[in-house]
């Protein structure tokens, strides 16, 4: 490999921004190759020509695997792994050296356009889900790059805004999906987002670039900007990030060659770039290898099954008899709605409709398209809907949001259906003997207004180019329906936690929900909701029984569970391990998901599973110490069947560490007597100060002990005196020596 | 007067600190007097020996008027103003120069325990009224502390906490109270708070004390601190404080003086704040007139009658028939809680019990203490209770919170009443023919898991010591209630906006809820309350008609509404004006109260009044401008019985104040199409550039269109001319000159 330091200035300058949208540069006199960078992450996004970032231009054909949205509500790395690895596979054919995703953005509002593209509102599951794909993508020689490093939330202004976030927050929530990915699948490149965090741009952020994500979390690949992200190359250079793309036709270069030569950049700074970049080069390759667009569109149905997820199953009405006379109504059940726009989006090498796949598996089938995808009200479309259903056992209504509804670059203003399709669908159930709803979209949807009126609801969200088969594999229970809510269903937009302070004003965007986010919220506040994360039905039936929780350290512990299919068809369960606590200084969510594993069981079958709960699965992020902290005291572990249904709980009570602040005369009285030293030595000395009478007068209420919690020491000293219950400043002097000498 | 040039530094730095706890120092040689510094707002605390400033030791007899929480229900400046101008009598005969408040910092969170010191969760309401106290009090020649100056929103950790909040949120929230009294009543005083601000101790923050305050506001009187809040004397001086209190026993002073010395401090800064100091002294009084304990006892009971709010007067259980045989039941009834905790707390010069008066009005009525005021449970006074409540006509139940629930000093953790009072209202309401329910606190108490077995609730707030004579009038139809409720009862405190952000964590606590507080977030994300602020019933009833709204210039407006006393009694009807507009690019509140009046009607009569809506009735504060802004649009001016009831409504158009932005590359393509002057040329030229073939394009989905409108100008015009549609770097100069001059 290249040495940077056999390279000019200009080399060298030339190889930290783009060459075009998909290219570094190449230096062919030191052999360095030019790179290869697309789009990703759930397919491949080829384009012949330079042209756009946006998802206007169509690319090569390519198999569309199911988005995050899909693979998140698996809740199994398995899926994303084997996506990582078909589109490493495809990248491969392809010659393509870095493939831009996954993304591990946290759902914070429902209305985020780009959700589709993201796992779920949970950290742990969005770490989990990306660090197997990462892992996967790269065991095929291919780079991975993720995405959004960090806080980027919302598309709109996604350019300008400031997203004003506590760091507690930043570090519980929005940051452990990229450090488990960076610290557990060396991804070749991590990609900072457009936006700014507390005023700072995320391309020019050191403390984000640098002494987050590479000294505190042993980054060492190369940090590459959005596509556009770099607003002051200099600035973005200093803070830590290498790679500009798309590049600025060359005004950048010669800008950092001026600077080094001023002074005002280190070339040292740029040769630890360069270096990155050329290790990068490890992932160039010619088109390697071929992959088989038949196998890999098996591969996406297989996998598209295991992500949707069944809400509801009233009167067993999923799955489909083999010989039911099925109306099948909706423009989305001839005209998948399977991925989202931007530069996610995929030229895909065929597409499956759901309406075919089932006459394919012997349905029985009539079809009626009930609504047009534009929204325009059509009443004979819905009387013919209605007539379908009238004559059929069972009516099956694909419904969804239209493509126009969502997209990078914008943000929803709704979660509702369009009003006609409502429509529709409780005109159907209306008129069916039963009603089954398929639902196609990125982001959630609400059900409010017509849930009642249908037996069943199996949510699709967006699953690739071969939905519509795994969509007939579930209804036709060819597929035991296995995913679960990666996201919470909300009962209406005003009940999420972000509903005052999404998307934000005037450049800024306050994060006032803290690490209330998602089902975080919903648990902690008891808002209701329509369906809770963690929820989803299958054909078969689960008992989880035996949870044991043993502490392994201080801050550890495992809990083992037995999980046994009590159901008639093979079937998978996912144990959702959640843990509960007001331990420590801050407020803590109701429960958090701490750990899961999705187990596979033939009906009948029994296993046992073991579960590791690391420190992290306790602590919370101090930021007075700047660190995690596990606080010690009471952890209830829970076994959830969602984050709102608990179904087995046990207690755990962990040492964990007392933090011990230095005292001052500043210090609150309620630290002086919390300290775990000097507390106890500090009421001893003044009840022996006050003496006996005084100190058990019933005339001292609690009200008034709890109105000094607050005081600084110093005055509460003064009013001491005043009761004639002193304290010399020699021991005073004797107990802030002692605070600062234990440990 | 002195003037401070005869003065020598020494001299100069003593009269910048207090002597103690309630005296500024003399300068005797030149013959400045010390002042006298005494804790208020709703009566006087001179305590006559230097003792605390907490509340704890009694004080000399004053008259304790209703405190602020039932001031703020009666929405009467001439309420306020009454308790200003009887504690400002009592100051003078006590030769106080300064009286401490009135406070009116806003009610973020119902849990706050020094809420009863303040008048709402509205700052209209809070200013209004707030301004008619000093007003009345500075008549009398004493002079007022508008306090706690700012963001001083909770008692947890007061001395330490930051207020995280963002500038929109204080202009238009948690400082227009003040800046109302300081630009309309000419405070001697203003008071500033313990907590920090954005991280800067309120003490310490020029922005807060010299900026806004004084640059802005126009304020020429005494900055004070709150007595300790000085954390670190120069950098108050500096910040814009003039007067440390309590004092520091010199230790300041001598600090002072060496840092004019050194230059650290500039002498002139010194010399203002002695000016000031010095120009207060025309308050210093020796001990003046008197004032008749008697009449200010009745005063007192007129003032607490015109708060108390009827939340609900089923079968019209309310006023009590003169005949019927009455079960009084209830502590409070004969051992009244009339006031809090903490500073303000006032030796009454005597106590009147509802049960007393009751009696003196001639009720027939049977007493039964009903429960404990420490809580311990009791079920023979539960039974009691019951036998008297059976054997009545009607039990009226005295509940409430005892004084050790709340108070300067700390704050609660729960709404609820003590469980062994509601179940005394439940089982005496089980018992009795109807019941009524009288309640005693200082901050918002739950009403659920009994509220729908009373038939009444007559809610007492805390109304002073002849609280309970002013209750037996409005119990017995003597008064007729008027009082509306200044801040929300909700139904759960988890439906309070600031349940995840209160009391903070960590030294900070985040306002997440923005300007979306007390019924301004009910109303927005449409949580229902219990009752709504505003609420309040009377004996009699009122109809408004006749709504007309008039434009005045391009952002004010005069409303014009006709009230009728349609019941048989007389009664005082408060006219509420809300304004509710989208208009701007900032999140508006549903609606905001922007004029109320306070109307007496005989029965029959009719009254025509006006309400003045200036520009701030329109207005918001825009963060980029700086400055209030009226964003031209659609306002509807609402009346309401409360904030969720509108029962007329009319819209108006203002022309407002079109901002132009000065356009940049860096713009986004949204702020250029959006531009009055630029954004039709831009358009235009576009459309031009790109032909009308591909301008109308029916697959360029709006989608395409709106994500690009957070593009910055510079990559949307690269993508123009990836279409072939680019534009000329000139003509693009030329479209931001016109943004640049144009107004």
């Amino acid at each position: 490999m290249t040495d940077s330091t056999r390279l000019s200035l200009d080399q060298k300058a030339a190889l930290l921004s783009g060459q075009d949208f998909a290219h570094t540069k190449p230096v062919d006199e030191a052999g360095v190759p030019a790179l290869t960078l697309v789009d990703g992450p759930h397919g491949l996004r080829v384009q012949d020509a330079d042209q756009d970032h946006l998802g206007v231009h169509e690319s090569r054909p390519a198999t569309c695997f199911p988005p995050a949205v899909a693979v998140g509500s698996s809740w199994d790395p398995d899926v994303a792994g084997s996506v990582g690895e078909a589109v490493g596979r495809e990248a491969r054919a392809a010659g393509v050296a870095v493939n831009l995703g996954p993304g591990v953005n946290i759902k914070r509002s429902p209305l985020c356009g780009r959700n589709f593209e993201y796992y779920s509102e949970d950290p742990l599951l969005s770490g989990v889900l990306g660090t197997a794909h990462v892992r996967a993508l790269q065991s095929q020689g291919v780079g991975a790059s993720v995405k959004h490093f960090a806080a980027n939330n919302q598309e709109t202004e996604r350019m300008h805004v400031s997203a004003e976030v506590d760091e507690r927050t930043l570090r519980e929530i929005y940051l452990p999906a990229f450090e488990r990915v960076v610290t557990q699948a060396d991804p070749a490149t991590v990609m900072c987002s457009y936006n700014r965090i507390n005023g700072v741009a995320a391309s020019q952020n050191r403390w984000l670039l640098t002494e987050v994500l590479r000294d505190e979390w042993g980054f060492e690949g190369v940090v590459i900007s959005d596509w556009g992200a770099v607003y002051d190359k200099l600035a973005s250079l200093l803070a830590g990030l290498d790679l500009e793309m798309p590049g600025s036709g060359g005004k950048n270069d010669v800008r950092l060659v001026e600077a080094v030569c001023s002074g005002e950049v280190p070339e040292s700074r740029v040769d630890e770039a360069v270096q990155r970049v050329l290790t990068l080069t490890r992932h160039h390759t010619e088109p390697t290898g071929r992959f088989d667009a038949d196998e890999h569109h098996a591969l996406a149905r297989r996998l598209a099954a295991e992500c949707a997820v069944l809400l509801k199953n009233d009167r067993q009405s999923l799955p489909l008899a083999h010989d039911a006379e099925v109306a099948v109504i909706g423009e989305f059940a001839r005209a998948p709605r399977f991925q989202g726009g931007g530069s996610s989006h995929i030229n895909p090498t065929r597409v499956q409709s759901a309406l075919d796949s089932l006459r394919e598996l012997g349905t029985n089938v009539t079809y009626a398209p009930g609504f047009h995808l534009d929204g325009s009200p059509d009443e004979s479309l819905r009387s013919e809907a209605v007539s379908a259903a009238r004559a059929a056992d069972v009516a099956v209504v694909f419904a969804g949001l239209p493509d126009a509804h969502e997209s990078e670059g914008y943000d929803r203003d709704t979660l509702d259906l369009p009003a006609d399709q409502i429509a529709t669908i409780r005109a159907v159930a209306d008129a069916a003997a039963r009603t089954v709803v398929v639902l196609s979209h990125g982001g959630v949807v609400s059900l409010e207004g017509w849930h009642d009126d249908v037996d069943a609801i199996l949510d699709g969200f967006l699953l690739g180019q071969a939905g519509g088969g795994a969509l007939a594999d579930l209804l036709r229970g060819e597929v035991n329906p296995s995913g679960h809510l990666a996201e919470s269903i909300p009962l209406r937009l005003q009940d999420n936690p972000t509903y005052l302070n999404f998307p934000g004003e005037q450049g800024h965007v306050r994060y006032g929900e803290g690490v209330m986010v998602g089902y975080r919220y919903y648990e902690t506040a008891q808002v209701p909701v329509r369906y809770p994360f963690g929820h989803g039905l299958s054909y078969t039936t689960f008992e989880t029984v035996d949870l044991t929780v043993t502490t392994t350290g201080p801050d550890t512990a495992t809990a083992s569970i037995t999980v046994t299919n009590t159901g008639s068809r093979a079937g998978k369960h996912v144990v959702q391990l959640y843990v509960a606590t007001d331990a420590g200084p801050v407020r803590r969510p109701a429960r958090e998901l701490r750990a899961f594993t999705k187990v596979a069981l033939e009906p009948g079958q029994t296993r046992t599973v073991e579960l590791e709960l690391d420190s992290r699965a306790f602590a919370y992020y101090d930021v007075e110490a700047g660190r995690w902290v596990t606080a010690p005291g009471d952890y209830a572990i829970q076994v959830g069947r969602s984050a709102a249904d608990v179904v087995a709980e046990q207690r755990i009570s962990l040492d964990g560490e007392v933090i011990r602040k230095e005292l001052t005369l500043d210090s609150t009285v309620r630290e002086w007597f919390g300290h775990p030293d000097v507390g106890p030595r500090f009421l001893d000395r003044i009840a022996a100060g006050m003496g006996e009478q005084q100190a058990h007068d019933p005339d001292r209420s609690t009200g008034e002990l709890r109105m000094i919690d607050s005081l600084p020491l110093h005055q509460f000293l003064n009013f001491l005196e005043g009761f004639g219950g002193g304290v010399p400043a020699e021991e005073i002097e004797e107990l802030i020596q002692l605070s600062k000498t234990t440990d």
